[in-house]
């Protein structure tokens, strides 16, 4: 086994303190990470934190893993040392149900195995990437285009697929209009790719204070949801919306701005059920959807186009003994628009 | 103006009574009918009550009318006195906007002429087909195939293709799995589209009563939705779930019995909106649709599709006397499964 320094939260009450881990030596299939960026993404507070429910302690977090590649098993063939790779939100799947067959493995019938505050199919709980080094099945390793700064890649991983995924699933094109709702980490992403896909993109926001931002980001327009004339002015106006938000908000009001036949896609989730009246779908043949980060194809994919396109996270490099305060900071909402964790400040 | 004795609601308080309303002479592209039946829709009852507001009186509703062509007007092509016709929600739109353009006249952006309960583009108000004579322009007029039984037609215009419409437009495939949410007038319908469209049909109800009905109707499959082991039964079983209940029920544990990528198609409109968990879509990237009637090209290729297939309604054929009964009668759902009225009862 191969210890590595970590962060780990001990229970859902504590703050994350410097831990150590074990990795598996490298299998046959498995490449050894040296990691070198772990992006923070706001599950990585609500896991842990046991927000959700059903968190194992201790806990290390972390799902946007970039770094280089240390060593590898006898029958990889994909990857070679030195290689910068990335690792999001799974590490393994059964991989003979439907969805692993077609490469959307996270549907898989039996439950992907998360990257962090998960199981192997060993048993064994998983770790995440606020540590030094990771052992991953080759079959779930990204390369990252050398084109991309490998600190602003790591959130691709997570907030970029969450995103990339259902604007293309979805059948984004070039001239659609998109709305992308909330401008945090997933929203900026989302206006990056809806731009890059051609679309005319506006930024709808509570604070009218992020305007300037949204266009920096490649927003042709702005909206404050706090203005109520918004919601008549932009009446029927989306081909689609990506609704990043996850505080209480009201479907309707945004449903409404769309288009015959659009599509309000969920990535956010907030806590309680939202009041969805019928009428707002029936009325104009609209569709409400949910999509969870995408497939390892399709995340490559994803981290191809970033390539091509010289396109990435706008991101603020934290050492890892800031990680407690990032998490108050993110919880205000105060981050440009991901902490990413050095590394570095761990060995 | 041509003088039709016809049933209306003097207002909203009042039961439906002997009533006189005139048509306008046919003009050039207009087809005068004879009504020779027409079904009573549910909306029918909450427009004559007004329990969506806005209804103006008096009102003679009627939405699914078929008679015969008595006369056209000189530059009428499509249609000869004699043919058997139909006469469904809609008898204009703008013909301009996008929607109108593509025919789908029923999200038309100005809002398409209703039957009855709304306003001509010159404002006269509509009057239903609870009435021995309409005067309809022939681009709003469906044609009937003689093989299907007249009275059995009418409740294709509306429940029909309100059934047809989104399963041909969301994708229904033959060996599809189909879950058909309540069995009434609309879901009849849907059990017999969804049969001969080649999919297995599973009718869920919260009425066991209605199993052999069911199946008799054509679905391969019950289940009882009082009982609380049919949604783990048939977690995550079904392609497509076609909603026709008003009544209110949870959207989530529908939902979920959606298969990856499923699609659940509301067609009824609970009065109060219900919480919807964003998660029941995220989860498995399912798609929550809403659909509303049909354009009137895909109302006939539905008409087409009854009469090759030897598909209709199954109704109870009433004299126009009985329709404030009947009314009682279907609150209680009490109805199989559609009144259809007979206008020979008016004359």
């Amino acid at each position: 086994m191969l210890k590595t320094p970590a962060y780990a939260a001990e229970s859902a009450k504590a703050p994350l303190v410097p831990f150590s881990v074990e990795r598996r030596e490298p299998g046959p299939s498995d490449v050894l990470i040296d990691i070198l960026y772990c992006g923070v993404c706001h599950s990585d507070i609500h896991q842990a934190r046991d927000e959700w429910g059903g968190s194992t302690f201790p806990m290390v977090p972390g799902h946007e893993i970039v770094g280089r590649v240390a060593r590898v098993g006898g029958s990889v063939t994909r990857f070679k040392v030195g290689d910068a790779v990335g690792v999001g939100c799974m590490v393994d799947s059964c991989r003979e149900c439907a969805q692993c067959r077609t490469g959307e493995e996270q549907y898989c019938d039996h439950g992907a195995v998360m990257t962090y505050n998960g199981r192997g199919r060993d048993g064994t709980p998983t770790q995440g990437g606020y540590s030094t080094l990771i052992t991953v099945d080759e079959s779930f390793v990204l390369r990252i285009p050398e084109s991309i700064p490998l600190d602003r890649a790591a959130p691709l991983l997570c907030a970029g697929i969450t995103t990339y995924s259902p604007l293309r699933h979805f059948g984004l094109k070039a001239g659609d209009k998109l709305a992308v709702v909330g401008l945090g980490g997933l929203g900026h992403m989302g206006v990056k790719f809806g731009k890059a896909l051609g679309a005319e993109v506006t930024v709808l926001s509570t604070s009218p204070s992020k305007e300037k931002a949204a266009k920096e980001l490649g927003a042709a327009h702005f909206a404050a949801t706090s203005d109520k004339d918004t919601f008549k002015r932009l009446a029927g106006q989306f081909d689609v919306i990506l609704d990043t938000v996850s505080a209480p908000h009201d479907y309707n009001a945004y449903l409404s701005l769309l288009k015959v036949d659009g599509t309000m896609i969920l990535v956010g989730a907030p806590e309680a059920p939202v009041p969805l009246a019928a009428f707002s779908l029936i009325a104009r043949r609209r569709k409400l959807v949910g999509s969870l980060i995408g497939g390892i194809r399709e995340t490559q994919e994803m981290l191809d186009f970033c390539g091509e396109h010289e396109l990435a996270s706008d991101i603020e490099l934290i050492p890892i003994q800031k990680i407690n305060e990032a998490y108050e900071r993110m919880i205000k909402g105060d981050v440009r628009y991901r902490f990413v964790i050095d590394i570095a400040s761990l060995r």
